[in-house]
């Protein structure tokens, strides 16, 4: 059964929510992650790759969608412990929402929270959870053109994951396109290319991960 | 040169500024539409191959998109009269936005006025803009599963176009699960499958576009 928490936006004092998460994530060692993309652009599919491939890891999940539970089931069939957040409406989730649900995962179990927020390039980027780290995921068909129409989502992420390499040319994506935007949007750091399919490139993601307990 | 207008959502009296838009489109014999979808889904791509397919129609276009004028543009080379309306982090296009802009296309010269909302399946779905119908895109690349999770899209969308049908076995798209969900969330329509690439569908499209000045 999954555990569904319906829950709409109050934007008043997002930051000091998003305090109290950290708090309560730093207390028990715990990696916060905020996973951001467009619909359909492989944030629950890579979850569930990451789970799979690291079952030394001990990962749980927050899953954000505005309506349905289809991505929280998906979740939980890999056996780590989730929870789904509905916001019936609303575009993204908020430091408040996460602090209200995070008593339902057993944090001194955990060594990563992965919070797949709302199927949204804009909105989210705008409001801080709390967590860590931010991942910024682009599937290689939504096109090469949308690190400069969609700054806001790319210039505050710590990785940005290129997903669906695997269909890359049948799409015609091309990859220098967003190396060269994101050069100028956010130079510190470069898109890493992945595909949950062919398995490309996910070693780095994982080594990337593992590092966030070094 | 694309004119670029940039504006911020101010939500009051969205309807009234949705009336006034409406009103000039009657006086003047234009169609409108809204073009809602996800990043990436191929509304411009649409939007281009449409105009080009039909010289005989006489299409106007407005833009819209957080930052650039990349969309704009591509319309721009097809010839059709554009404006690209630019909202600087706002997340959907507001009435008083189309209000604002209108005065630079010449409606007297219009059969069809398309506006391309911000790539986001949320946040549009809200707002009126005072055109005759709403269309919403959903390519094969986002996934079976969108009709439900983003439902306020879809149940009040006047056509459901599945795109990117070419690339449907690649990326494992079920049709049948959209058809079954929209059934559940918009029982008077049933989604047309095309490909800007193949050119499938785009027959019935163009002839519900014909049908709007019949």
């Amino acid at each position: 059964m999954v555990d569904i928490v319906v829950m709409r936006a109050i934007s008043s004092d997002n930051e000091a929510h998003a305090k109290e998460v950290r708090k309560a994530l730093d207390r028990n060692k715990v990696a916060g992650l905020n996973l951001i993309s467009s619909p359909g652009s492989g944030k629950t599919t890579l979850l569930v790759k990451t789970i799979q491939d690291n079952p030394g890891l001990k990962f749980g999940v927050i899953e954000g969608d505005v309506y349905t539970s289809r991505d929280a089931e998906r979740i939980e069939k890999t056996g780590a412990p989730s929870v789904q957040l509905n916001t019936e409406g609303s575009c993204h989730l908020t430091a408040s929402m996460i602090e209200t649900v995070l008593p339902k995962l057993d944090l001194t179990k955990l060594d990563y929270l992965m919070v797949e927020n709302i199927g949204n390039l804009i909105c989210p980027s705008a409001f801080s959870l709390g967590v860590h780290k931010r991942v910024v995921l682009l599937s290689t068909a939504e096109g090469s053109d949308k690190v400069l129409k969609y700054p806001q989502a790319f210039n505050t992420a710590d990785v940005v994951l290129i997903t669906k390499m695997d269909i890359a040319d049948v799409v015609d994506f091309d990859v220098k396109i967003v190396e060269d935007d994101l050069k100028a949007v956010n130079p510190k750091i470069e898109p890493w290319r992945v595909s949950a399919v062919t398995g490309e490139g996910l070693d780095r993601w994982y080594d990337w991960l593992k590092g966030l307990h070094a």
